[in-house]
């Protein structure tokens, strides 16, 4: 069995979408993860299959229905996977976050609409908000398939041996050095001699050099000592 | 002329993706904007149509080549609309930047796949190098969507009028307050008495007093004074 991901979602359709492509779509034709869209509406109960309805206290936009959502969440078998809501109030997913859930049998995920879901399914379900970034987006949708991208990327044998030993951003902490590749001159810019000098402790100097640089530049945030402001 | 987004990609068959659903697939086919994605295995020479070389100085994984790449970039018309890498490395997209994407006439979008992009054609084609969060993903493909869907989203005409009036997380610098609706009780929990009341300055301070405390729970670093540390 692997890594199980189940959506709660109002379209269904829009999944695998891209995951349905390249390494990832390949990992799930093989089995090596799989993936379930339930429709919400489906457990609604009145005529109109209504899942939602104005904010209580008012206010634009519409609320999803703590009974309906409740009913689709209780559709699936509870047997322990974190549930998320993919959310904008929710907690910055990081690439920790994603080797946990890696680490883990899979996970639901719900995805809101509208203006936001009933705060008493949160509560009652015990949905954990999780936020891919601070941006707000049509609905959960892309939030869902941008994070089950990330995840699904380092379950086992997804990327074969493309990942062993690749040092990547956030891994070290740091932004990712600068890369080169043939050919050597590309419009009149050469690469950097030192990666072409074969010292290897020489280039691994540097390249740490320039992942301080670049992060000192773009994100001081991720640095462990803050630079000082003056 | 709606808004334009052209992808450079090595999976085209990845978009429109979950944009060509719901809204932003509605507003496709309407043509309020448009998307069109370029293969760059296209602007390969060579008889492997190869697109990528190993590292300078050693490593794992693949790079993208500068030639074949600039070839691609070239092939779109130079009109002004700002170029973007989806990179883990990048400046953090935030709903400002979507804003200002969202008011200008298009976008180009490189996507990334293997360790990275030969610095000099970043550096050449002045691509900005956006991320979408903090995590890693087997590509620039998922972040293109995301990115794409949250512009798409604003444009005009997009959402109708379910966007009006909205208040929405960050649009105050705030995470958005709790929301309620209908039925009253739900598993025993009632609406807060509060937002049945009518009161509508009670109601507005209540839901403002409740994102404070939500920001300041999850989101500290959104606060415009930071909490001391103790």
């Amino acid at each position: 069995m692997g890594f199980k991901a189940s959506i709660l979602t109002l379209y269904p359709d829009m999944f695998p979408g891209h995951l349905g492509h390249a390494l990832a779509g390949r990992a799930l034709e093989r089995g090596d993860w799989s993936l379930e869209a339930v429709q919400i509406r489906d457990f609604a109960e009145d005529k109109h299959r209504s899942v939602d309805d104005t904010p209580s206290g008012g206010g634009a936009g519409m609320v999803l229905k703590p009974d309906v959502l409740a009913r689709a969440i209780d559709s699936i078998a509870d047997d322990g996977r974190p549930r998320l809501l993919m959310s904008p109030r929710g907690c910055p997913l990081t690439q920790e976050r994603v080797r946990a859930l890696g680490a883990g049998e899979g996970v639901v995920i719900v995805c809101g609409r509208f203006e936001g879901v009933d705060q008493r399914v949160i509560d009652a379900r015990q949905l954990e908000e999780v936020s891919v970034g601070d941006y707000i987006l049509s609905g959960g949708e892309p939030a869902a398939l941008t994070l089950l991208d990330a995840v699904v990327r380092i379950l086992p044998g997804v990327m074969g041996n493309q990942l062993s030993g690749v040092h990547e951003s956030f891994e070290g902490g740091l932004l990712e050095h600068p890369q080169y590749t043939r050919p050597q001159i590309f419009e009149g810019m050469e690469i950097p001699q030192i990666l072409m000098s074969g010292n290897h402790a020489a280039i691994e100097k540097w390249r740490h050099e320039q992942a301080v640089v670049l992060t000192r530049e773009r994100r001081p945030d991720l640095l462990p000592i803050q630079p000082v402001k003056k």
